[in-house]
């Protein structure tokens, strides 16, 4: 297909895809004439990963590193998913005391060495910015979140697609990034719900 | 206490208090010379706030609302909790079908009314970047999600303190925002323990 249908196909507009060539994270087409190119599935599903990516705020660096792992898949499903997560995790600025973050992710089984660093130090930044803030979880609620994101998780490792290295890669990462706001936005929802559960509905509701 | 002391006690640098009361989103000090005011512990608690929303991501306009709803709290505090949330949830562009969410939503005991529009428009949005992704997220992990934000949701509400709607609101405003963090690193914590028990520990480990 030529590049116009390539955007009929994904919603991603022709100079944005041309960006994207540019930057090596779509490959080139196959040349039909000097300035024509025919493109595949192999590129709408491209352009859809990384679509999905940069929509979710993933640098092209990190994005480049996650194509990466598509195209050369690392032999365990456990190391896969520790790409995709350092992938998609920010790095961390600077040291970090992670004990704190240790203490509580031992709450989850979590045990040295069991995860990619920048995912443990993504909790002591957590920490760092609710301190800052002035802000303090009362056990009762942390206790909660524990055992929240344990269950999610079981269901979506369970989840996990087995038939092949890239589906694999494809669910963890577009799982881990794209899910987020929609639990986040669920969680607004379930407060305002339990909230009125407490409160009394609102006026005017 | 000078402006020097005021940046001491909270860390935030001089320059951007200035920029805070040009901005007039903290109150000016008590003037003691033409060019020296006194603050006090309201500027401390004040600036905490400020500096822990706007490294949320919150916006000078919508911190602007948070202040005037600490400053003037409406009556009944699912009121509260509904202001607190629509200053810190973006505004969603253009129309959006939400019938797919208050689908979803149903499922975490909302009904129409119940809920601040952009809460809803909110979990519409994040269905729509997940569609447009690519990603289908399987019945088992959309039901874990719903039950995990339930649960949450009624221990953050539980914990709400009702001595005071400053105490309220800044509970639901910090607990909003600064908590969304914790909840997804946590999330990849967990994860990864619980791909290391499904399909073994990594490699490294």
């Amino acid at each position: 297909m030529r590049i116009s249908e390539l955007t009929a196909q994904t919603g991603v507009p022709v100079p944005t895809i041309k960006y994207y060539l540019r930057e090596k994270l779509l490959p080139e087409g196959e040349r039909t004439a000097p300035t024509q190119a025919a493109y595949g599935d192999r590129h709408v599903q491209r352009l859809r990963v990384i679509r999905a990516l940069i929509d979710s705020g993933v640098s092209i660096a990190e994005t480049h590193k996650v194509l990466a792992a598509l195209d050369d898949p690392p032999a365990s499903a456990h190391d896969l998913i520790g790409t995709a997560h350092a992938a998609v995790t920010p790095p961390v600025d600077g040291d970090i005391d992670t004990s704190r973050a240790e203490e509580l992710a031992a709450g989850l089984g979590w045990r040295p060495g069991l995860c990619d660093e920048k995912v443990l130090a993504g909790v002591a930044r957590a920490l760092q910015g609710i301190e800052r803030g002035g802000f303090e979880i009362p056990p009762a609620v942390l206790s909660a979140y524990l055992d929240a994101m344990r269950d999610i998780a079981r269901a979506e490792v369970a989840g996990v697609p087995t038939d092949s290295p890239e589906a694999a890669l494809r669910y963890v990462v577009l799982g881990s990034v794209l899910n987020e706001p929609l639990l986040l936005a669920l969680r607004r929802v379930a407060e305002q719900v339990a909230s009125a559960e407490r409160f009394g509905a609102a006026s005017g509701g």
